[in-house]
């Protein structure tokens, strides 16, 4: 079932390595069949190389395996939270990449310091709060996923595709697995670039109102025009 | 109609992922025909593993599509000003490298500080005023050309063929599209160690001037020595 | 004798090139047959690229060689040292590694400021204090070894797999040579991250203890569900 | 003639590129045969890939062009100086390696803050004096030479095979062409590792001294004890 799925998944999660998000094995792509309600997700602590489709384990949308001779993802209830909350998205994404992770664990939003951050994320890149003892000993890995529920409550999902989970590391996620990738390589390079500004001048405005809604809309909804009409 | 040209540009657009300075499919590279008018571009938000000559775009100076089934590279109208502008350039890139996007985002220009920088720079890499609302909401890209010729009011653009768009990101030029390309890697590079620099001696002076004469003369006119004649 | 092992110590000397950890030949790993008492370890000043299995020396729990027509590396008293003191540890891996490197001539400890280091290190890094001038001067390497395990005299090494010695560079160690060399690798991304973390935030609290105690024990001990059972 | 040094001397130019030192053709190295008085070196401007054992320039000790069909590195004369003043050295390296360049614009010493550094370098590495206007003006690349020797007047080139140009850059030397390589490589990393240490710890003391003696002469010297005897 869901062969293509399987592939496209397998394959994004290999592409974690060259991608230069991923240490060990600490990264994980999922993909739905919104149709099917189900999730293809890649395996728990197996190396990258190693990876192959029938590897992927099929889980409902309430976590449960349907399909596959391998544990999933210890994230997967974070995954499964992730697509119930954000009806747009087709594809998650969670890393330990370094920047991003700098900032999770410096407890500190991303602001939006130019247009490379506007051409991807519409804003500041939230910060959950800390979760709770209560939270953390019971269900963690979905309380994970509720946190940044909560902190989405009045944030677009798909114009803010990716949150920092304070004290761990960032999710990322798209309408599409292939666009979820991006997204992260996107963040990682977008906090890069954040730490090194505020290095060289720590006092840096965010970028102007104007040039954000320009830059943002310059690639995505209606009035996009970047790229080819076929993407 | 200018076979050669596109594969300059096709290759030197593919040589980008190696040179390290690009993320995903931010930076694009053009080349003219001073004698057709013609430039030759990358087209917009494709991969640069895809790329091939035939499907380079040909605009003319201004900005009109001559030949190609894709859409010009959405930074075009930005390039067209800067051939409009400096008689002298035969190439012009764009890209969001790390360490010049970080200087351009703190809105500082580099300070020659080094001997690398004044082998390829005369003097410090000057940053653009913002654009205003009203540049950035009608006709940006072409305005974005304009702050940089602005800037260049009282530069000769061969002697300085780099600047930073505040909040933005940095352009290149160059008499050629190789020289293009070379002066990009140049800025990443002198970038970086200008941060670095200014973290291990924040109250560094810039480089002796005479030493910086001394540098650039023996690359650049017409007292030069460096390299092989053929060059 | 031991040909299954070198083979092993052989490939993870050799994965150290690509793992990034190590410059020149600033590096070694060796693995112990607990049942033989047997030290297999990498010759001392050979470019990993040239390693085979037959190069490698065999050691006994005294240092002495006991198989090998090289010299063993020079540190082999340190990972004597090592072996003797932790019983269930079946490899033992030193690098210079950048940023663990930098914590060790900092003389700070890497401090638990997120769910990565949580993942692999049950607490702060711990620091050694400096050797003496009598330590150095006499037995130096094997002193070396001795200032690591009085570090551990309250210490579970198995659930601290790594230390830093003062104005050195870092030790790490694991119940396999495989598991060694992931902790070293964990150690130089943890350490990397701390320092990040500090550049922006130089108050930043460690991570919340029962966020330690949740992921450290999802993947070590008896209550462990990250990854597969046959791991 | 010298077919084996040009030999020895390409590869070792080649080789730059995959060791991260240089950008573009911002680096060389030369080598000398003492008995002949005759040095090998790198063509001025050409990329490294396209070296071929023939491309190399031989040059007397007066630097006058010996064999050869380019031209030899602009550099040339600040080597020949070295060869002459320095007696038991065989190879010379010049590159722009980002963090020891770094330092030279920061116009600080590294100072030996662990035992990577006393590894190598037998205390701080030097810093040369500026310039003077005149020194830039008149015969530039051989009074480089000249205040790298004067730098060294109370200095063992041996045991301190690497200095900073002020304003400029690294040059390093040793016994052979493969040792000068391998020092320029030290270089650059023991002054990526002292930044980062100052980030940590800005007070940080250099490595008590007993520990440098150690670590220097565990390596050099007739007591030295480190790696096989056939190197």
């Amino acid at each position: 079932m869901l062969e293509d799925l399987k592939q496209i998944v397998c394959d994004a999660n290999r592409d974690l390595v060259p991608s230069g998000l991923v240490t060990l094995t600490w990264g994980n792509i999922s993909g739905i069949d919104r149709e099917a309600g189900l999730i293809v997700i890649k395996p728990s602590g197996v190396a990258y190389e190693r990876l192959q489709p029938d590897c992927m384990v099929v889980v409902d949308l309430d976590g449960r395996v349907v399909e596959g001779h391998l544990k999933p993802s210890s994230d997967t209830p974070s995954h499964v939270i992730l697509y119930r909350a954000f009806a747009g998205i087709g594809g998650v994404i969670h890393t330990h990449s370094r920047h991003a992770t700098m900032f999770a664990q410096a407890r500190r939003e991303i602001p939006c310091l130019g247009t490379t951050h506007a051409d991807h994320f519409y804003g500041a890149v939230p910060l959950t709060r800390p979760l709770t003892e209560q939270e953390v000993r019971e269900d963690y890995e979905a309380n994970t996923g509720r946190v940044i529920v909560e902190r989405f409550a009045h944030i677009d999902a798909l114009a803010m595709p990716t949150v920092l989970v304070a004290g761990h590391a960032p999710f990322a996620w798209g309408p599409t697995v292939g666009k979820s990738l991006d997204n992260a390589i996107a963040l990682e390079a977008v906090a890069e670039m954040a730490m090194g500004t505020w290095l060289l001048n720590d006092r840096v405005a965010p970028l102007e109102n104007y040039v954000l809604e320009k830059h943002y809309h310059r690639k995505h909804g209606p009035a996009a025009y970047y790229g080819q009409k076929e993407e």
